[in-house]
């Protein structure tokens, strides 16, 4: 049976990183509110489930995911969940913690990128905010920025199984999200991340590593992969490029 | 073996959500930076590890938890490390995982109560940022927070096992969570707060009963709870309690 994910369509957004987990392990999965309402699919079939009063595990907010009858959200969760059956985490429990720590932190820094442009509230514009969204993304880039990013080149430096992955000597979900970070720092911020990356050899290698992988090469490569835009979380505003 | 939990002293903070389950399942930990440097232990204690340059799973930043050689930092990976341990937690894997998103979501809303004293950076102080601040705070007041604790409302109404507990008829570290999470909220916003637990009666009646397990009352009585104060996350601003 496939699963089912759902979140908005039209930007890469927290979705992604279930999407990517999906398709690195050649899992079936529909993209249900991408897919044609005609079908019973597209994004009312996703709000439905949004909006139902009587579900036992209701998603506070996309993305989501189905597994037969059972649903969960939160990115990190939804990982977690998945990655024993995708097999892409390791079997035990420090393992397992360690690299959800990873996935955690790469999350806090997406919620970071994510403020820069909405500083002062999701429920405004971004024209709204935008002497607040200077002084975020002067902080962003100064400081987050590089303070992240040395962090994993520093554990992927230090694993003990050599520095092809973040987690011991096998591919795992952190890898794939630190892929799609990087993937959108490059995005929002070329010029500020160019600069860090230029010292973080190992995660840059990394990267690389990961997009030459087989299946997602080919996801790469195809129409499901949707691009940054200026709806999403990654957004390119050359004035918040700071060095 | 004790565990040793790794925390800011003076604010409870993140650590609090920790420190929390530790207590209500007594297991034995030693709050480090709490203790005296003169032991070998205080802030310096936790400094000295969070900077260490050859850790193999260096925090990125405190709580983190250290159970004989093994480091876990984010307090949700916390949680669900220690969890099957202090039998906080259902045995199976879906399970975990809707307890982990319950958690993840109790994180995000404590991210936002945060913001809304720092919505332009953490490295300013709360004077510099304060209409900001307002503007911030107007949206968490009347939109977010009712949001989130009708979600948590809806889930302990359509609890299949009852609307004792979060998920299923059994304690689990959500609901000490939530606990955490309401006492914050009313300290922070306790007009805000209240004018929404008036209609959330069954998060209400599980604040309270969680405040009367026995080991969650001894510890709140004891000097190791530590109060909320205005260097925290959850800051008492009047000016931001908006109604």
């Amino acid at each position: 049976m496939s699963y089912e994910l759902h979140y908005w369509p039209g930007i890469p957004g927290r979705g992604e990183f279930v999407r990517l987990a999906l398709e690195a392990a050649g899992a079936p999965y529909i993209d249900v509110a991408r897919e044609s309402v005609t079908r019973g699919r597209g994004l009312p079939a996703m709000m439905q489930l949004l909006q139902d009063r009587q579900a036992r595990h209701p998603p506070l907010a996309p993305p989501f995911l189905k597994d037969g009858d059972f649903v969960i959200a939160q990115t990190s969760a939804i990982l977690q969940y998945l990655a024993p059956t995708l097999k892409l985490v390791g079997r035990n429990e420090q393992s397992r913690s360690w690299t959800l720590q990873i996935q955690l932190t790469i999350a806090d820094m997406v919620s970071e990128a994510h403020d820069t442009h909405h500083p002062v509230g999701v429920g405004l514009h971004y024209e709204e905010q935008l002497p607040e969204a200077l002084r975020r993304a002067t902080g962003f880039c100064r400081e987050r920025l590089p303070k992240y990013l040395h962090w994993f080149e520093h554990i992927v430096a230090h694993n003990p199984a050599g520095p092809r992955h973040l987690v011991a000597g096998k591919l795992s979900y952190a890898d794939l999200s630190l892929f799609q970070l990087i993937e959108g720092l490059r995005y929002a911020f070329p010029r500020a991340t160019a600069q860090v990356l230029a010292g973080t050899p190992h995660i840059v290698a990394l990267h690389e590593r990961v997009s030459e992988l087989p299946r997602v090469a080919a996801y790469l490569a195809s129409p499901r992969r949707l691009g940054f835009n200026e709806q999403g979380i990654f957004r390119r505003y050359p004035e918040l490029d700071i060095v």
